[in-house]
């Protein structure tokens, strides 16, 4: 009986989405997932640890009407600066040469991994980057003055940068959730990545670096796409 | 029509077998993964870096003759001994109070993470205990002296701890892969999972501090076992 692989995973999902189950995402071949709209392949990018900064706590830390000096520019319009903090919790240890990115937004936010928090004895929830409501506390040192945020310290959530064309070719949308899988000695299956659309972006998974070690990382590490 | 879940996904495994095809692990609900010997749920145990020594080793780091004193018993006879050494890789940056296990075995082995081998710049590859042949040299320093391995790094593989009984009833044997999910806010499914059995051994699935990481572990973490 000469049926196609697809057809099969087809017929599967419509039996287990009749019965209203979620259909567990086929998994693909392992030495060469096929890239296509419906399993795409996505590239990925390692977000160190990182701080932005408000213009108000950004006079503070390198003085007042202080700018950031672009070094190098990154998606969207951001870019990394060439200033540098050290960031402290509750502990006895600090992080230091921490990378400010730019432009200043309304508000600080500091993203660190889940190795960081040990170190610092700071307890971040797993957020989208800017939803920082009742978000930890954490303290930042720069040349010129210390701030103390109540708030603003995350975990950022996994994500995928993409152009609304990106997203239409895909069909996804702002806001949805999908799931990616890394092949490799240490295979591994991210679910919960959040889906960002703007005609700024370029197609780019982000995660932190818990998630490119448990990963296996490498450069040009990519990921296959499964919607949900 | 009444059909059980379970029969479904029974239907579409041997669909997909017959077509030579691996199936994918059914996704779990996610807020109460039925416990069952199909699915079994495993708890977790997070190795921190360690190091086994040969009686050789041993003589050279703390002195000929000289004995682990156990501190803390773990499973399978092993145990955390109160000696701690100190290892270097070809950076700058060394990583202290790195913990001996006992009892000594016949080869020496450094057991790390990914986020440790980019700060000690050694390679190792992802290996199950034991297996060290061609592994990353790396040195150790221990309070009497120096041993410089050519061989022994390695980053451990994910893996199961479990009984015969244990394995008779999930229906896996010694060396066997299987794939775990952990659920929560950094949900994550983690591949090639290697099966341990021994007598001696209690059910624990051991993963390193990158993985930990990767999926938010807590203390009391629990993962459900999917067979490939």
């Amino acid at each position: 009986m000469a049926v196609d692989e697809k057809v099969i995973q087809e017929i599967v999902r419509q039996i287990l989405a009749a019965k209203g189950l979620q259909s567990a995402p086929a998994e693909p071949k392992k030495e060469a997932p096929q890239a296509s709209d419906e399993f795409p392949i996505i590239p990925v990018g390692v977000s160190a640890r990182h701080v932005h900064l408000s213009r108000k706590d950004m006079d503070t830390l390198f003085g007042p009407g202080s700018e950031l000096t672009p070094i190098k520019p990154l998606m969207g319009g951001q870019y990394a600066a060439k200033e540098q903090v050290t960031i402290i919790g509750p502990s006895l240890r600090s992080i230091e040469r921490v990378r400010v990115l730019g432009p200043l937004r309304k508000q600080s936010q500091v993203e660190i991994s889940a190795t960081d928090s040990f170190v610092l004895k700071v307890k971040p929830p797993v957020r989208p980057s800017g939803d920082l409501k009742g978000s930890a506390g954490i303290t930042i040192v720069g040349p010129k003055g210390v701030v103390k945020l109540e708030e603003g310290c995350i975990i950022a959530n996994r994500h995928i940068h993409m152009s609304p064309e990106d997203a239409k070719r895909f069909g996804v949308k702002d806001g949805d959730y999908v799931n990616t899988l890394a092949e490799g000695e240490r295979r591994t299956m991210l679910y919960g990545v959040q889906i960002r659309v703007s005609p700024e972006y370029t197609l780019e998974m982000h995660i932190d670096t818990d998630d490119a070690n448990a990963i296996g990382f490498k450069d040009k590490t990519e990921v296959t796409m499964f919607k949900r």
